[in-house]
């Protein structure tokens, strides 16, 4: 039944998050832990080995111990259905070809399987350690391919940025409406990671302060480029991070120079007609604040024309642990092992 | 002297500063209190009447008492030679035109007269309660318009948006480099006013949280059309204003679509040109954070030629209430009155 | 069965939240409307009539639009069990008395019912609207009082400072160990309420700042007095509350003068007979921070013996708005209504 | 003269900063760098060699390179008067030693000559590396040790907690009012310094977080009990530091059971005795907010009585990196070179 979505007829998927002591990892633990349908087998982490994982992130109460990734850990957890791996960039493949090797099926939450094309990974990342297992990947957009997702036996669980860009941004390119566009994000310190600079995370510097950074360079460019070329937009994407002083929460405000005037009622038909059905997305008739979606897997969407300039401004809002993230990677296990899509996200 | 800079053979010159009780009125007072060549002669507000200002503003120290601006008032104060006039649009131009028939000149935080054509002003903002005075106002905007602040009766002190996105834009824009322009700026709260509504800066609902606001119709626009179109560059402007969670700081990044590739290079020479004799704009090598600027009358501008898309950005930070507003006011008031343009702000 | 917990055969207790446009009143709605054994009938409020609670808090997703509290309202309603009312002091009390009087068992958040000495009320509340209910209420410290909670007509749903303090502190006073006692607490925004004064909430005022307020006369004195008295401790309370910058979150760090030494391993014992059996009391073994209770009903509490002083230091950390108000609010529906005490909280 | 405050003829003196990478050193460079009556020699670090101080702290703007310090160094200074010694604990007193050794005055922003006791040193950091030199230091709290500090060659510079709880407390140590004494304080995140653990000042740890720290030991507490005792008020002394969610504050809440009772007239003449001279202590009249005092030299005290426990109760309010630390330290600076104790400072 590799290429649809799996049945249980008796117990829960046993799911295994490597790489659990960094934010996203610790998250996807924590959902899995509480998920009804799900159970979590083991945590693991390349560091702090023998801490229970709820000392290091005492909100989220998983008691289990961080454990170390050996085929003798594997050997003993007995049989295991999926694995979320929260590893660096390049770190995180030859783990997931290891994992894949005994079976199971894998979300991976690093950009090591996120670009089709190999050339353009290398390009931005560097050699890729297992290009040999591209072919098995699916990019973990829910909203966006959901179907193969049902099938995948790696999913490449998708940036924050390119989450809420895209959100924001589909319907307009479907209707081939998207002439140019420039993509400005700001998100909070979170996405930086545990273990960022201390010029970035420390309170000191990231509190009363707004940063623009990788400027003309950051790696979600690619990603967001592939994704809206699929949607029936290809074209250079100039997109721009901010780091702002917030915990989680991230807002991409997109600007479309489009192929043809478009008014409001006609944008209201298009974010209808894309998301009515999608249990996830909302969209909203005022600008969201990310406070709205704190916390949640939801993503609300709100486009406006502007009269005068001609532009569409489009905004994308969502937390970048939650549905940028861990929660994204659960609702994706969900759909990978048919339950129901919501199920332990609301 | 009408048209030139006053100098003070004896004494130094007397300001009022008139709706102290507000954010930008407050720190005026403040920066005038403690300036080694100005004297701070009255503070004046519409509330809080009898209060001392430093009970009001604790971090300021200026123990003068808020009075009500009425003629008796200004009978008893003697001669003053200028005012700050920190009311809301609308409410400032006829408290304006009252300090000018006593001969004050006039820095005016409001946007009564930063427009130089009436039919914009009415289309933003209403009626013009004194289009007759319109003739006098010079705007603010020292670097751009400092020879001719010197002589000007009322200057029109610029939003803080206009500052952040005209120093960041000025050299583009003179070199005929500007074919498309987006402006996504970020401030914090105190950007807002003393007085916004609850749900914008109560720090349950401003916390965490990042929000767009204005959708294509910030009044900030227009404002910065005239003074790029003086830059050379005239165009309908796309500017997006955003709320982020902190209290003074501002960050406009710009996108530009250029009328032919730009390197560099190119840009550092044009920047260098634009502002290596300015004392408050740095020209800096990296993304600037706004921190950098807090408290402070500085502009840091960064600009960077993106050879995937072929755009320019360009960023500005400031400190919304200091060169945004209140210390700008200051630095037009040493402008006015001949005296080193950075006495009392470094 | 006026006097034991309800239990329903068919159906869930139909409540009411009266005052749902405050911070507490709105989460009392939301954990309501996502309870999986209660229905949220209606949502009423003193103001925003006709609004959406949803379009005032967008994070909580209750759609129900805001009514007035009006008798053919309740006519139309049908059979309601339970209404929890968020009025302010002396506010509520009348409010309470009218839906006692068609027989709805009421949890008010307000201090009306708190205090059962009504002179104790009168020194610091003024006059009492409805002194007649007092003997109906039963004071809502789940962990205390949870036996005639189950049977209470009334319940004093009690301040979030005497909840974390009285946690923190009653394994001490059961022992008959505290002589003398000092409460320094610390808060986030979210606590001085959604109409709070702009000095006390506007970010640009509370963040970057500590400030103790209400020096020597805080309200939530007599009740702390009332509930260690009842634990055994009967003494003049030294209590002082601090506003910090952020939104949800509050420290008790009690600081008590024993009768007798007492070391670290009698702390753990007294604490671990106090609240092993607790669901919602996590005693941990290293001081705890608000974060890892935000968002939760839990209350944690850590206590240590200094042997340089002699003194025993007590610590309490919750989220004021949940475990310290609203969903301490809903620990209470449960237990009146014969639920688990855990639904809908965890 | 070398015991009494140094006066220069002709020329400033000329000021060392070692350790400048951290806060501390970075904010005293950044203060003597802007002083008009000192010269900024150099700038030293441990890390970070060649990096100009402004690129690490760019709110600073202070061009000067970090250089390594070594003997070669100092020989190309020219004379040099006065050192101020940014070092961690232990690690500060060899190069005070070394510093002294060619003549230097310093002052040390360490803990290493803080305690005049070497018994008391040892119990809380471990072996002094110099207690030869513990005979030229004097304790730097400038408003109790303002005469001997003008003669001192080493100046140790205090904890910001003991010079937020000293000034606050010594009116009433004075009056001989301390019979007992609990301090609960609370910091901002600064206070941990650059280099602390992530899960002390990383945004996502601290920010919408309170944390108490080093429950009964805290190393302050023999400073504070030192200085207190000079005071006139012998006693062991409870205190306890918190985290709060802010860069630079500190608020030390005093609680004094009184050896009689005081009322708040009687603490009025004993503050204002006290202080009416100082020009960096404000006894005010209400609650203080560190907001007030932030990036300034000014300690904001406040006292009253508690009608009901009969306690007093006092705050001291303070930028702990400012008064706290290292703009104390040019007041030190200012002291020991016969200077006006507030140039540089206002």
């Amino acid at each position: 039944m590799a290429e649809s979505a799996q049945t249980f007829a008796s117990g829960s998927p046993r799911v295994l998050v490597a790489g659990a002591t960094g934010f996203a990892g610790a998250l996807a633990a924590h959902l899995i832990w509480r998920h009804p349908r799900m159970e979590l087998a083991a945590v693991t982490g390349r560091s702090e080995i023998g801490s229970a994982l709820q000392d290091l992130y005492p909100q989220y109460r998983v008691p289990l111990e961080i454990q170390e990734l050996e085929e003798p850990l594997l050997d003993s957890l007995g049989d295991l259905q999926a694995a979320v791996v929260g590893y660096p960039h390049a770190a995180a493949a030859p783990t997931v070809g290891m994992l894949r090797g005994r079976g199971m099926r894998v979300v991976d939450l690093s950009a090591d399987f996120r670009l089709a094309d190999l050339a353009a990974y290398e390009s931005w990342y560097g050699a890729h350690p297992r290009p040999d297992l591209l072919p098995q990947a699916v990019y973990g957009l829910t909203e966006m391919h959901r179907d193969r997702i049902a099938g995948a036996q790696i999913v490449a669980n998708p940036g924050c940025y390119p989450t809420a860009s895209v959100l924001a941004l589909a319907p307009l390119a479907r209707a081939g409406l998207i002439a140019d566009l420039v993509i400005d994000a700001k998100q909070g310190v979170s996405g930086a990671g545990r273990t960022a600079p201390v010029e970035t995370v420390h309170l000191s510097y990231a509190a009363e302060n707004i940063t623009p950074y990788k400027v003309a360079k950051h790696r979600h460019t690619p990603e967001i480029e592939q994704e809206l070329a699929l949607q029936g937009a290809s074209l250079p994407v100039q997109f721009q991070a901010h780091l702002v002083p917030l915990d989680q929460g991230e807002m991409a405000s997109c600007y479309v120079t489009t192929t043809r005037r478009v008014d409001d009622a006609e944008l209201a038909e298009l974010y209808a007609a894309a998301y009515d059905s999608e249990p996830f997305v909302e969209v909203v008739q005022r600008p969201p604040g990310v406070r709205e979606v704190r916390g949640t897997n939801f993503c609300r969407v709100f486009a406006a024309s502007d009269s005068h300039t001609g532009k569409v401004i489009a905004f994308g809002a969502l937390d970048n642990l939650w549905k940028g993230t861990s929660s994204q990677a659960i609702q994706n296990l969900n759909v990978m092992f048919g339950l129901s899509e919501t199920e332990g996200l609301l």
